[in-house]
């Protein structure tokens, strides 16, 4: 493998798929509330996304194995006649540079054009700085159209300011020169702690406008693990930084701990 | 996309061009010159320039869409007969990197080169770290020749030293291996704010050069919002920094704020 | 050359060869295991693999020459009928950027791939950060299939957490997309030293696998020069970084010392 | 242009020709030695390099033109019969990052290896941290061979230790690999300023070898020049560095000057 790879099960076919980001990112609230969606359909995972650009080590598991890091497609195949199947984004980590995002997210959209796809959603939270009883899920889109679909959703549209930094915000820059369209769905969030409550939020506006039924009580349950599991690759990324920035000095020499 | 793309409108046929360059830099003399020009004459929006090289971010707009990062060609046609056309480059970031700044100037050159345009102007701020009351333009050329034909305007040459960073120089160095030649004009200013008046001083002396006429008054009133939009490019564009320096570590998980 | 080339002998062809892995690492163990099998199977050089993600310098040598930095196979024969010849890796330094290490890693499994390897055993230490009388050798592998088979020859699964960074990780994880196989043979290790002791339990463990006889005594002569030599990569290293941040200032014009 | 392009005279053909590299490093000592020797043959400029991984900014010359950072080739065509042609090596800047260093110095020796030359000569100084009365030139070889052609000349070898970073160097170990051969001639020199004086025992020992005579009294003259030149360039070089690390930030919109 050179740059970007994306290995996928043979035969993979979806019907007008649209598809959900929740690559890590702010109060891992688009994480939670995809891995989530992917439980709860059952989704099948259908491919692997590997590049150059990810941190260069594998994690040791429990069970004696290793693995690479990577992000991972999951899908879903809508049983309503005409309903949209869908194609779930997860991962362990998101590229780092601009170079490496553009070819990341460029690498994802070629996937999901070769199924097809059009309309994607990406999945984050909005950073307030304080405690949200009754999070909103604010959203910014790729065009007026979807603006004005989703508002009916309840999303909020014209007050998040700023901008999107990594796949969620250039999934959508990249899709729309493709003429894909679609839209950032944020749920307001502390921004210092994973979000459950916010992460609910979003789920419960996506899951209206996908049309489709998701029981949300297990969500709390999955923070534990989630943050467990962020943690540790906290640290390990931390290690290889180290590493780099001094590598060959004595205690660099350390780059299996 | 990968690299640099210029994404351009069809059929855009422009009568031996001029390029104007005005892209962000100091005291944002360029810009403020170059996107007024743009205004007065009304030109035309003709092409949009995206590059991997550029932060890997969306803006979130007021009316609940986003927008990639990117710079802009604007045409405008000469209607004196042999008057030259007008390619105006202007955006919201430049490349950081030197590897990024050769490839992104280099597809500006490309553009150019197609639309058989020679005669290059960049446009910019020369700090002098005081405040000037009658600010004089600089300027640095690619070849004697223009250096003489320039001298007849009141460009003042020789003076200037030291190197000019990122887009206004290397198009002119990279030009000139292409057989294109212009100048770096440069308008004296403080070099810690944003200078109307400088602007003003360049575009003075580049109307002359190209025969134009423009009026100059409202070019103070484009100050304010000029400053605002910069403002807040620069805080998002840190914002990415502190990612990237951290990826994943407790607070970077706030890549949407 | 342009990006990483392996210059190898002609005609070098190995019976199912296993790839061991010893490049820089922690307590230099798999650095020392490797070294000291080269040595006592008298293996010879078959090639040598030249990158331009390692740093830009070259050694001067005792005798008056100079080398560029790189990574080197040693080819052994196993005279055994049926037995795996072994294709052994060492060198001065390993990549240092996630995208350099898989490169460097791609073209070294690409070598490998062409002499029909499969099997992959990547040596190096487990820091503890304390000093172990009896160190166990801890394991990672690429399939449930070699935990199992490893296991008996006292290799230790599970108990090994976190990641492995580098060509060790990154070698079994980018082997495994191959189809290729193999696993992590990590030995306890203070983590803070040259440790000989550990090497010692790897190349146990190691030859007990391949069903090979190696004297193990003359190992610790080996410390020393190891330990000598290491010093001097990380001040050269050190040196390059001391370049790169400032160039062109005052002391660091002074590149070569 | 991208990568790195030499633009060349056309019809420059050479007589198995010998390269002599003197870019900038350690006491300007090869600088100094290798432009002297160009002024005093009066050499040929045959050819310019230009690198994307060069700084990307253009120097402003004293009669308002400007130009870009460069290498330059200049040749010697050799009188005597049988006698070596020159093609000397100097310029602005050596490129900063091992990737770009590997990318440009094989650019360079693909033009040589056009010209159908093997032997390379590169220059430089080696800090002893001491002023030196009479300073001696140690060498490096790419062969044994060399090292004893090269001990006649009164070069001492096997003394100088650590390691050479950057063309000069890298010109050699990627020569090497390219069948082509040669020696870094280091003078001794402190290290921590211009060193007319080691240029000078560079520069005997060097036409000694080449059998060629040369005027060296006008070398002392030459130091001012070197000196506020290069001080210019590291200034200019720092500014980039500054507007690099935080872009777009209040003072770093100051890219002119």
């Amino acid at each position: 493998m050179r740059g970007t790879i994306i290995v996928s099960k043979k035969g993979v076919k979806l019907k007008s798929p649209v598809m959900i980001e929740g690559l890590p990112g702010i109060g891992l609230v688009g994480k939670l509330a995809t891995e989530h969606l992917i439980k709860e359909l059952k989704a099948e995972k259908v491919a692997e996304v590997y590049s150059e650009h990810f941190p260069h080590q594998v994690l040791m598991l429990k069970k004696g194995t290793l693995r690479m890091l990577k992000n991972k497609f999951y899908a879903w195949k809508n049983p309503k006649k005409g309903g949209h199947d869908l194609l779930m984004l997860v991962g362990d980590v998101q590229a780092i540079t601009p170079e490496a995002q553009f070819e990341v997210c460029n690498s994802i959209l070629d996937y999901f054009g070769k199924m097809n796809g059009e309309r994607i959603y990406t999945l984050g939270g909005y950073g307030v700085g304080k405690i949200v009883e009754d999070p909103r899920v604010l959203g910014s889109a790729t065009h007026k159209e979807v603006v004005e679909e989703l508002k009916k959703y309840g999303v909020v549209f014209g007050e998040a300011n700023g901008s999107i930094i990594g796949a969620a915000g250039l999934l959508l820059g990249l899709g729309k020169i493709r003429r894909m369209n679609g839209a950032c769905l944020m749920g307001e969030t502390h921004g210092g702690y994973i979000d459950a409550k916010s992460a609910k939020s979003v789920l419960n506006v996506l899951t209206k406008i996908l049309g489709i039924s998701v029981d949300l009580n297990k969500l709390d349950q999955r923070v534990k693990e989630t943050e467990k599991f962020m943690r540790r690759m906290e640290k390990e990324v931390e290690k290889q930084k180290g590493l780099g920035e001094g590598a060959l000095k004595g205690d660099e020499l350390s780059y299996i701990r």
